[in-house]
């Protein structure tokens, strides 16, 4: 599994309080956390106002690269600051992200054309996001195949077709995977990816739905999450999940995560 | 989700200790808990010396089926004792367990015939426990055909294709759900059921593992399970998995069992 940590982000509000306190500490400390929880990229979203947003990215971008190697994703829903903020980052990370909303491809997808860069691509445009996964698989496609047109192979793509919410939607699932299985079908290089926590909103004891949800989708085919790598919870589910799915000869990294105490730590 | 109730059980430490002090409190109280809990049957499992079988069984299904009117399931590796203990049983339950080992299908298929009686019957035979999904298939299909010829239609036999353990077989689970595939594409109407701990032997936080390895045959189409209702995180895993397949209209049953403490209750 591809894990991209999500805890710096300006929309959590503990993280907020820390990015508005400059909070060297806070963010230190989260991200040592999910870099020793495994995780493949560190997100930054600074989620502020857009006066204040790319000073705090760039101080949030410095800090994480003093301390630890593991490579940034930069997200912001303003393409033109992830471009900006490239530069900056020493070594090629992720985008997340783009989708076929106007202006996103165009400004993203030829400025990552000649790096190592790799892009998360919504399956949404400007009509909103589709419930149907044949229309989720088009816009997939579309992406795909103006990424591939600059070169951009499939294997740098992480597609996230967008889950919807169970409490309101009884298909949320189904459709999700749905879309993976016609995506895989037709790219099998290309990652898929989701954050854990939009099908359970509005609901109570929400870990169990995110949990299984993420079972559920990496019986799919989903290789890739955007999620908290310090949760014990997320981190026992997806080391067992990936045991039984038979990717795990010996249990070994089942063991292996047990032993660091990403799981099954008594409290 | 048909749960078999497993916690009356002779071979569980707590429990023996309560056979052999003959507590009726506390065999009442997980009697009790376990209907609380949603059991479908209480499954009753003297895991005696076969000279107190007998008396044992007989003192716990008095106990359980005065104090709950749900179904038991009676448990034992002598096909006569259960065939014996029959009568006993105000009201038809099920019978744990039948397979191809020599006279266990002779002595219950015959008995039940006529009855309203349903049967579990593991994919086994005298040459043990296959690994190969086909040949659990086969052995199924022989069990299958011997009761339809006395007239039990399939929605009464429980089939269990008997998962290995993962620590020691990388492909448990994958071999589990091609079985439960290649049974269902050829038996619709039956059930499926399982143990859900044998999967984790070895292994150190085994509840993880047997969470998702319910999760994954749940969305393979097992419809059924041993296991502990008592238990929140088998409850929570099983009622989130059951949202997410699609089966729980408005999230109803989620949100009831979440309001009657069966799982997220703060301790």
């Amino acid at each position: 599994m591809i894990i991209i940590g999500e805890k710096i982000n300006g929309f959590i509000p503990k993280t907020l309080a820390a990015i508005e306190a400059r909070d060297d500490a806070y963010i230190i400390e989260i991200t040592k956390g999910q870099a020793a929880g495994g995780a493949t990229y560190i997100d930054i979203c600074a989620g502020t106002a857009p006066d204040v947003e790319r000073e705090t990215m760039e101080w949030l971008i410095d800090l994480v690269q003093s301390n630890t190697d593991t490579p940034i994703s930069l997200d912001s829903s303003d393409p033109q600051v992830i471009i900006d903020m490239m530069p900056r980052v020493k070594k090629p990370g992720l985008i997340n992200s783009i989708s076929l909303e106007a202006g996103k491809c165009e400004t993203v997808l030829p400025a990552i054309a000649n790096t190592d860069w790799k892009v998360v691509a919504l399956t949404c445009d400007s009509n909103g996001i589709p419930d149907d996964p044949k229309v989720k698989f088009d816009i997939a496609k579309k992406i795909i195949e103006q990424a591939n047109e600059l070169g951009i192979k499939n294997d740098r793509l992480f597609i996230d077709p967008l889950v919807t919410t169970l409490a309101t939607k009884q298909d949320s699932l189904i459709s999700f995977n749905e879309a993976i299985r016609l995506i895989k079908a037709a790219y099998p290089d290309v990652n898929i990816t989701s954050g854990l926590s939009n099908i359970s909103f509005g609901m109570p004891f929400r870990k169990a739905i995110n949990m299984q949800f993420l079972a559920l989708t990496m019986a799919a085919g989903m290789n890739s999450a955007i999620m908290d790598p310090m949760s014990q919870d997320m981190q026992a589910t997806m080391h067992a999940v990936n045991a039984l799915l038979g990717n795990d000869e010996y249990c070994v990294e089942y063991l292996g995560a047990f032993r660091e105490g990403l799981f099954g730590a008594t409290k």
